[in-house]
């Protein structure tokens, strides 16, 4: 073993940080051996230098992050500040300070990875970050790594467990979407203004990442189709388990059929109780992965938290840091194929559409003909009438989301139809 | 890209051989892109060169397998005959004539795991063996390497697709064990001596590998307690059941509380419906790793089959030749930790047992002094009677397998016992 040891910079001490630090502290021997070197806590940036930081030594503190990732003997900087700026500014100056990067900032990569991965490659440095997507999950390094050979066609994935708390809680509760929120807030699930996951913009970001990775591709956050869970109802679930369903906020990545381009989205979807992924409870994440060669795939686990988002970050730690002692770099972005990123209304799926419609004779060949008109196959229908109101459930074939679209904008201006009350997609069959 | 071609020689052509020289073929473009380098099948090495094999040309085809891997100018060896001889001397005689080799032979792995890599480190070349374990899971990289920082603490899985069809057939349908069986044969699922799969050998070699990995230690054949599934009962399932529990058979490797030892054992076992392993259909295998900063995470997917099996050793094949590429070398055996593997009865573990009593008063008495005499706490007891005779099913709380086995001789003696008609431990509670 090499005596000489491996320096690493930590930027940010919060919940992911300070597990970092610790376990770098308390499991070092192990560290050591499994990298076949010692690794050594060389500075840790931080806002508040005042907060007391058990275990991590005054005089590492520093709140200069520049100045920490510029000193020149850093071999590792682990970038846990999260946001754009100024995690980007800091990844680049490290890199060009001879640097590698572990990071767990799913916004900016989703944003830049391309950039980011084209500096260190400039560098001829290390980007990692398996901490970015799914937490403790791993998920990049199989799917860039162990699926290496193999040709991924979808990826589909509870990849926000926030979302899957509230939605798990409804099902399990008859709740509805407020009463699951406020649930999830007074247990720590969701955080105060719970934007960024109930609307699906972590969940993209997520989605983003994957699907570049599977798909050996750039996915940019403005490719991926996103649709919060903040509408779903009580009704919703009452319904999907009138079809054997459950309902999940997805991330799914999927090359189309004719292998020429790829799409990426995120919104809530009736999947079958029998798929793998419908079992999925509370905030524990999971992604189902399908490609020629492997078949179906899961990786399940804990999404979020400290330990085990600090779990991923030191495995990373332990790769980047073997990479440097052999000075080699391990495999970077791969986006050879520049495979296009096709837009939502050419998505094709199945839907479970609820119609509130009068309830007199001619309403359902009515429905029926603008559906046909759309190009847009029905598969089954069900009918419910009470006090001259009437609901209408339909479930489609596979369509397009442009014919879906279209349809359910005709439907609309049925004089028949009072509204829509509720739309969709079925996924996972 | 650099365009001199990194060569490949395959040993073994059968279901999952073939089906990489396939993908080699027909993904080649792939490959070399993510390779940064094209690979190309330099020679087959077969027993019957008569057989008409598509795909392959005629020239590559040869019988003699040692003068394909002395060739000199191989890069990888994909070693895919399986057995200890004559696998084992063509990956030695494969190294020392500088191929790094890439294999599926989990009886090698687990008999010779630690031979072989010290010769693949003695001549800094890498020893992959992805498939050798569950088929395409990636469950070797991810122990080995994003949980590189973490400390795992328990490895559960269900490592035979054949078992796992057996069993699943005797929960759904009540089927007897060779009823089951029998169907397994007729699907495929199961070889014409289903001894190697029923009896618990191919599960205790990939139990001995992932004990290895996941604890940094060396685990032998020897080393893994094991016990097939053929005494497995319907009656035991509908016990199983009354306990809210289905039966798999498990590989289980474990840290002993005090981290001074490790245990690994294979036999079938109890465990609750509401563990994800026990959803786990039909042929799938799954895996369930528990470390103390990821938490519980779980793999899932196909356990076997030819491109489930291709998958996971082109995986390999990429990785590997990303390495010659670079002059490095992955991570290699990791056994620094040395800790001793401790014996079945040292394990710790709750026990179901069913007892045939004679139907008189004070027998519970006698078989609850029994217990309490050799240390085994009980946790609930049913009696249920007939005619005279009677069973008793006791639950344990957590005690050694041999406190249960003096428990379980003592009782076999006691004139009121008429016999012990199972004995299943109960996991993953």
């Amino acid at each position: 073993m090499r005596t000489r040891p491996l320096k690493v910079a930590l930027l940010g001490c919060g919940v992911v940080g300070s597990e970092v630090a610790r376990i770098m502290t308390t499991h070092a021997a192990d560290l050591a051996a499994r990298i076949g070197a010692p690794v050594e806590l060389a500075g840790v940036a931080v806002r508040r230098p005042d907060k007391v930081r058990e275990g991590i030594p005054a005089e590492l503190i520093t709140t200069d992050a520049t100045a920490l990732v510029k000193r020149g003997d850093i071999d590792v900087v682990v970038e846990l500040i999260g946001g754009i700026e100024p995690a980007r500014s800091l990844i680049t100056t490290a890199f060009e300070h001879g640097a590698s990067v572990v990071s767990a900032n799913k916004a900016l990569l989703a944003q830049d990875g391309a950039g980011l991965h084209a500096i260190a490659e400039e560098q001829n440095k290390d980007l990692y970050y398996e901490a970015a997507v799914a937490g403790a999950i791993p998920l990049i390094r199989p799917l860039r790594e162990s699926l290496a050979g193999d040709k991924v066609n979808r990826v589909l994935g509870i990849v926000n467990g926030t979302t899957n708390f509230i939605l798990d809680k409804m099902d399990s509760t008859g709740a509805g979407y407020q009463e699951a929120l406020d649930e999830a807030s007074a247990l720590g699930y969701a955080e105060a203004d719970p934007t960024a996951d109930v609307e699906g913009f972590d969940a993209a970001a997520k989605a983003a990442i994957l699907a570049g990775i599977a798909f050996h591709t750039r996915v940019g956050l403005d490719d991926v189709y996103r649709e919060g869970m903040t509408e779903v109802t009580a009704a919703d679930f009452a319904s999907a388990k009138g079809m054997g369903c459950t309902i999940k906020l997805l991330a799914i990545c999927e090359r189309a059929a004719d292998g020429g381009s790829v799409t990426a989205r995120v919104h809530p979807a009736m999947i079958p109780l029998a798929h793998p992924l419908a079992s999925v409870r509370g905030a524990y994440n999971a992604v189902f992965v399908e490609s020629d060669a492997a078949g179906q795939l899961m990786f399940y686990g804990p999404g979020a938290g400290g330990a085990p988002t600090a779990s991923a970050v030191l495995g990373d730690l332990v790769a980047v840091c073997r990479n440097r002692i052999s000075g080699a770099t391990g495999p970077g972005a791969s986006a050879y194929t520049q495979l296009p990123v096709s837009p939502m209304g050419e998505v094709v799926t199945r839907y479970h559409i609820s119609l509130d419609v009068a309830d007199k004779p001619g309403v359902l060949a009515q429905v029926a003909t603008v559906f046909a008109e759309h190009g847009v196959s029905i598969d089954t229908v069900r009918q419910q009438g009470k006090d001259g109101e009437a609901s209408l459930v339909v479930v489609t074939h596979h369509a397009s989301d442009a014919s879906l679209n279209g349809t359910v904008e005709a439907l609309r201006s049925l004089d028949t139809v009072r509204g829509v009350a509720s739309i969709m997609r079925v996924e996972g069959e």
